[in-house]
């Protein structure tokens, strides 16, 4: 059996304004463990502002998504212009606000947000080609974007993120830390992560169920 | 029995300026999946520099160990000149060139470096008072600094940093990514995690050693 390819699309380096790092670099250990390739991939935008992490206020300075993705990458990260579901079996979007912030609006617009047209013309490809996507913690706000209305999905269980959700025309199901929503019909996977966990070893539990059952269905 | 309580001190975010991204968060998740506490430390100091991680040239800005290696922590680290043995079972350094850079200057200085007045006024008090201590990837250049000549550690088969590290007084071993050097009378566990490790499930498994292996000395 060839060895499959997974992609991976990051927004930044840091929970508050770029990809959750704990839970990115979950996702890469724990499609490494399974003998996956791994692509990287960002989008090459301004990050929408930085923050500082440490008194989680904005900071007067600009950094660069794809730049800044290349922390977690090693280095080994592409622009996100050049994905496309042909060259892989499967993509994961981790979250932190870089989600919702840098791929999205949707962490100011809410349910009215726009996607960057780069990530959901890749997002959609892998949707397309029936191939299987999992998002991590807050990326599930894309989904109704990229497979349309109907789609199940959970970003934990907080009432007012998934009523946004839900206006987007998801169909949100709640679900805890240690467990992930599959949508069969179109092959996507999520789990709350950060959205709900306490601890890195909570939100662990989760990724590694999602990125077990994404694998599996690249076999489906 | 108490809950163990485990410092980590970070040099920043990001393998090549700060602490490498996937040994510090490896670190965490095998920390809290054993149960402990872990509180995350770093010198409130300027980087040595900032290294664009897409193209590895040095970037015209500054920014400061102690914030972003909040990116790491997720908000939740302290400044390291409040780091005692006192307070904690042991101490973790993970690597990174941020550990050969801002903890101390080994990268540029070789065996003539200096360490941080903090953070080696930090590592001695485990040392003293016989508290375990683990050091991933090149963090063990520190080791001859922490505890003197005679010191057993590895940073895995490069022989050009190991003889950097005897001139230094360290007695070194080779070692495989999979594998640790433990210094029994010091109390002092070594993995060379990305000196050698190919990919991210490679190095975790030297790293899970490393933590198990420190939890373990934390009852001796």
């Amino acid at each position: 059996m060839p060895t499959k390819k997974i992609a991976v699309i990051l927004a930044g380096s840091g929970v508050y304004d770029g990809s959750e790092i704990h839970e990115a670099t979950l996702a890469l250990l724990y499609l490494s463990e399974q003998g996956v390739k791994i692509q990287c991939f960002a989008p090459n935008i301004e990050q929408t502002h930085v923050i500082n992490h440490l008194t989680q206020k904005e900071s007067p300075e600009t950094r660069n998504v794809l730049v800044e993705s290349a922390r977690i990458a090693r280095g080994n990260v592409k622009d996100v212009k050049e994905l496309t579901a042909d060259d892989f079996d499967g993509l994961i979007i981790p979250g932190g606000f870089g989600a919702a912030k840098n791929l999205s609006n949707f962490a100011f617009k809410g349910s009215d947000c726009t996607v960057n047209d780069d990530v959901l013309t890749a997002a959609k490809s892998f949707a397309k080609a029936e191939k299987p996507i999992g998002l991590i913690c807050i990326a599930p706000h894309l989904a109704p974007k990229i497979y349309g209305r109907g789609v199940i999905c959970t970003i934990g269980n907080d009432e007012n993120t998934a009523a946004e959700l839900e206006k987007m025309g998801a169909v949100h199901q709640s679900c805890d830390v240690s467990n992930i929503v599959e949508d069969k019909a179109n092959k996507l996977i999520s789990t709350p992560a950060y959205m709900l966990g306490k601890n890195i070893s909570e939100v662990a539990v989760g990724i590694k169920k999602l990125v077990t059952r994404l694998i599996q269905l690249t076999n489906t």
